[in-house]
């Protein structure tokens, strides 16, 4: 199976390396990171890198895409640029199954992929999917055909797991979880709105609106 | 807090990604990917790259210390060298938390901080962790002292949430739990020994001794 997992800069590195992770335990996948231009892709907190070891011209084809997203506004550059753009259309029309994490799925909107389509993003983006003519749902990995979205960063680890069981079997999937130790013990139950103090919800994402309310790279 | 993730060629990125993912999300950790090096990290897939940033003689001290693991053997590389295994110990005496994820605990006892320590490691490398003198146990995430030993791969996210809660707070730790939108939902529940198929367990643990009797870089 080939992978293609579009980097830019500003992305958040668990977003790709969540599914990066699980599908390479697969030991059946051929994960390839993509960009604009090879090289290092800064991380959008800017404390490292990620790398793209491919351009767009070299990657024609994948059986899975995945688009991750970012911490706002970063994703803001990716949806602006056509180059961008055409190539997630070009690989859509190859793959098996095109895939977003967090708000990697404005991106996918941006790119006209998402019209109509039932999807998700990280809590805080849900009013800009809806904007971008999306239909929003709380899941935690909605698939619509072969349209995969996942909800915010660490949900890409969920997502890759159904992608491996839907594409290569339950047993696959269970074998890449148990390679990875992927039995979360989180120290709290927090991990969605629905879930964590009103309070903390509320502060988070007023500082995430104003974040997405700047221009990248400022 | 200044945080110091150790990279050496043939980590595994999730166990890097994941920590730093927690910890950048708090907004007040100042994370740094140092290595022997710097310069791009094979990762042990050979599918991508991180990159170290900084040289060990550019981190002297950190408030955190992270040492990822790696399929095996590549752990062999640095429990065998010691530049490596100096700078791990010199930043031990100035951390006030040093961790390991999967296997990286092996690293750590090659360093000699694990004598007589119960501590975890990857669930398939309990055998060598207690060869090198610690005192294996399968909890997920493992204080001792100022120690903290993680499981497998994605348990160094469940370690963080952990070092955030003990270092800066419930709510900060609860905070990046819902910025990373980490409510976990595997499609199965395979994610331990004691879960999995024994079928599966019994495979994965024979591979894997497999690949631990070879050499680095082979």
């Amino acid at each position: 199976m080939e992978i293609a997992i579009l980097l830019y800069d500003g992305v958040t590195a668990l977003d790709a390396i969540g599914p990066y992770e699980v599908l390479a335990a697969t030991m059946k996948c051929n994960v390839k990171f993509v960009a604009k231009k090879k090289g290092l892709i800064q991380l959008d907190s800017k404390m490292g890198y990620l790398h793209a070891d491919y351009t767009f011209s070299e990657v024609t084809s994948a059986d899975i895409l995945v688009v991750p997203g970012c911490s706002p506004p970063h994703y803001k550059t990716p949806m602006n640029d056509e180059a961008t753009l055409d190539w997630i259309r070009q690989l859509h029309k190859t793959t098996k199954w095109t895939t977003s994490v967090c708000n990697g799925s404005l991106i996918l909107s941006a790119a006209g992929l998402l019209n109509g389509v039932v999807a998700t993003s990280h809590w805080c983006s849900f009013d800009i999917l809806r904007s971008l003519g999306a239909i929003p749902t709380d899941e935690r990995v909605v698939r619509q055909g072969k349209i995969v979205t996942a909800a915010g960063v660490s949900s890409g680890i969920d997502m890759a797991l159904q992608l491996v069981a839907w594409e290569l079997g339950e047993n696959a999937s269970k074998s890449a979880q148990l390679i990875l130790e992927y039995d979360p013990q989180p120290p709290f139950d927090a991990g969605s709105p629905k879930k964590a103090p009103a309070a903390l919800v509320k502060r988070i994402r007023r500082a995430l609106q104003d974040f997405s309310n700047q221009e990248p790279n400022s």
